[in-house]
C-alpha cells in the first residue's frame, strides 16, 4: 500500500520530513510518496534513495498560520490537497502531515467526507500516565459539537484502541469538573446521559485523575481537548525548565547533579511527542495522521509507522463496522 | 474587622482549620470566628487561645460531596450558611472555607447577590509560571456562561490583581486553541470580539504559553478553567512521582540522588496550593476565599491572610467601582 506524506508541512519541512521518510522506508514494505515541490524535496534525498520512497509533485504550500478554508480555496495544488486527493482516488491509502492542522482537517473532511453515522471527525491524542497511555479525543478537529457527537468520539476511540493498541473492550470516561453524575456544565450533563446508555462507559473523570493510569479513552469537545493537551505541554515544559535552571552551570558545581540526567531521561521520553509521532484523524472515509508542527525526523518516522499499522488493521473498516453496529 | 472561618469544611477539618486560625491570629489584628460545632472545635484549641480567635456556633455540616443546593436547603444551620449570613448581616467582613466549593459558591451567591453589573461570580485561581504568578478565572464558580460574562471576569481579575498584587494596569488574555483572532469555538470567537474593545486586552493565549511568564490575567469559562487547574495538578503530580519513583530506595544507592531534593524544593513550593491558601470568589457583595479541600493548617493560615488583605483593600468596593465605570 502507499502513504501520501506531506513533504512541505511543519516547521522543519521539507528536511525533517524527508529524513523521517527515509528512516521509515527501511522498516516497512509500503511505498512512501513525498508530496510537494520536487526540487525542494530531492535536495534532501540521499544518493541511494530507498526503492519505496518516491516524489509526487505538488506546486503549492499551505503555511502553518494560514486560514484553513481560505488557503485550501486559493491553493488547489497544495501538498495537503494533492495528498488528500491521492487517498480519495485510491492512489494512496493513508495521509501523514505535520502541516497546518486546521487545513489538513478541513481538506480531509471535504475530500473524504464522514463515514455514514459519524457526524464530526475527531483527532485522537495519545497521552502518558504513570502506567499505560490513554487516548484523549477530540483533541482538535471539531471545536463546536453537540453532546451526541461525544458518543461517536467514544466509538471512534474504542475502535482505535482495540485495533491499534490491542486492548480488549476498552472503557470510556467523560472529562468533567467533578466525578459524580450531574456535575459539569449543561453540555457535559447531556453528554453523560447519552454515554451512560453504553456498558463501556465508566462515568466522569477529572483532569487530575487521568494521569494516574488505568484509563483507556477520555472524551471531550475539541476546545477542551486541545486546551488540555497544550496546558499539559506547558506545565511539563515549565517543570523541566525549573529543574534544569536550578542546576549550576559551572562544570564543577554541577557534578553532584549528574545522576539527575538519568532520572529525567524516561520522563523526557514519556513527554516526547516524537515517540508517538502522529495523532489519527478519525471518523472519515480515509486515514489521516496529524504530526506536531515541530516534528523532527523521528516524529515523522513514527507517524509513518502508525499510518502503516492503521492501513494494515483496516482502521477505516473497523470504524465503519463500529458505527453500523451502533445504528442497528 | 472579623473573618468568618468555616471550621467544619475540608478533608482535615476541624483540626487543620483550627490550627490554621491559631497560626494566622498572631499575624493580624482582625478577629477570627471559628464557625461550627463548638465541642468539636474547642477540642483543638490550645489552653491559651489567642484573644482574637472565637467560636461562633453552627450545628450542621455540609459534606464535601453533597449536592450543593440540596445541602443548603436541608441544613439551614450549616457552618457554611451561618458564615455567609454573618457576612451578609455585618457580623463578619470576609468568609473563608475549605469545604464543598459548590455549596460555598451557591450560599454566597444566594446570600450576598451579585454586585450590580456583574451577572455571574467567578473564582480566581493563582497559577505559577516560570516568572511571576498569573490569575486564571473563572476557575470553578459559573460553568454555564455567555461570552459577555468573560468581559466581567476580566474586570474582576483586573481589580483583584491591582489591589492584591499591586500590579498597575494589568493585561488580560483569552484562553483559546490558537493565537490569531478568529480561532476557537463560537463562544471563544464572540468573547474575543467583546474583549477586543478594551485596551487592556492582549488577545488569545494558548495553554502552553501561559506558563512562560509575563501574563497577568487569563479568562475562560469555569468548565475550561477548572479542567485546566486540575490537569495542571495531575501533570505536575505525575512528573514529580515519575522522578521520585526513579530514585532507588536503598539508602546507599540513593546517595547520588540527594542533590535532587534541593532541586525539587522550589518546584514543590511553587506547586503547593497551601502557599496561596485560598482563591477569591469575585463579583458578589461579600468577600469569600475558597481553600483547597485538602487544605492543611498552612493553607488555612494563608487563606486567612489573603482575606485580611482583601478586607483592608476593600476589594468589594474596588470591584463595585470597576463595573460602575464600565457601565458609564
Amino acid at each position: 500500500m502507499k502513504i501520501a506524506l506531506d513533504a512541505m508541512g511543519g516547521d522543519n519541512a521539507p528536511k525533517a520530513i524527508v529524513e523521517g521518510a527515509i528512516a521509515a522506508a527501511g522498516l516497512m514494505e509500503h511505498e512512501i510518496l513525498l508530496v510537494g515541490i520536487p526540487a525542494e524535496i530531492s535536495r534532501h534525498l540521499p544518493v541511494s534513495c530507498p526503492k519505496n520512497v518516491h516524489i509526487h509533485p505538488a506546486s503549492e504550500v499551505v503555511d502553518m498560520h494560514e486560514k484553513p478554508t481560505e488557503a485550501l480555496r486559493l491553493k488547489k495544488d497544495s501538498s495537503i490537497s494533492v495528498s488528500v486527493n491521492l487517498v480519495k482516488e485510491g492512489g494512496a491509502h493513508a495521509f501523514v502531515s505535520a502541516g497546518n492542522t486546521g487545513a489538513c482537517t478541513a481538506a480531509c473532511l471535504l475530500g473524504w467526507r464522514q463515514i455514514h453515522g459519524f457526524h464530526r471527525p475527531a483527532i485522537g491524542s495519545t497521552l502518558p500516565s504513570l502506567k499505560e497511555d490513554f487516548l484523549l479525543l477530540d483533541a482538535g478537529a471539531s471545536p463546536d459539537v453537540d453532546p451526541e457527537h461525544l458518543v461517536e468520539f467514544a466509538l471512534m476511540g474504542r475502535s482505535f484502541v482495540m485495533s491499534m493498541w490491542g486492548r480488549e473492550n476498552p472503557t470510556v470516561h467523560l472529562l468533567n469538573i467533578g466525578e459524580e453524575p450531574g456535575k459539569g456544565n449543561a453540555f457535559a450533563k447531556q453528554a453523560h446521559a447519552l454515554l451512560a446508555t453504553h456498558d463501556w462507559f465508566r462515568g466522569n473523570i477529572e483532569g487530575k485523575d487521568m494521569y494516574h493510569g488505568g484509563i483507556d479513552i477520555v472524551v471531550c469537545d475539541a476546545f477542551v481537548g486541545n486546551i488540555v493537551l497544550k496546558c499539559a505541554e506547558g506545565v511539563a515544559e515549565m517543570i523541566v525548565e525549573m529543574i534544569r535552571s536550578a542546576v549550576p552551570t559551572n562544570p564543577i558545581a554541577k557534578l553532584p547533579y549528574l545522576p539527575l540526567k538519568s532520572l529525567m531521561a524516561p520522563l523526557r521520553k514519556k513527554m516526547d511527542y516524537a515517540e508517538i509521532g502522529g495523532s489519527p484523524l478519525l471518523g472519515l472515509n480515509g486515514l489521516g495522521f496529524m504530526a506536531h508542527g515541530r516534528s523532527n525526523a523521528k516524529a515523522i518516522r513514527n507517524a509513518l509507522l502508525q499510518a502503516a499499522k492503521a492501513m494494515e488493521a483496516d482502521l477505516v473498516g473497523v470504524l465503519r463496522e463500529s458505527i453500523a453496529k451502533e445504528l442497528e
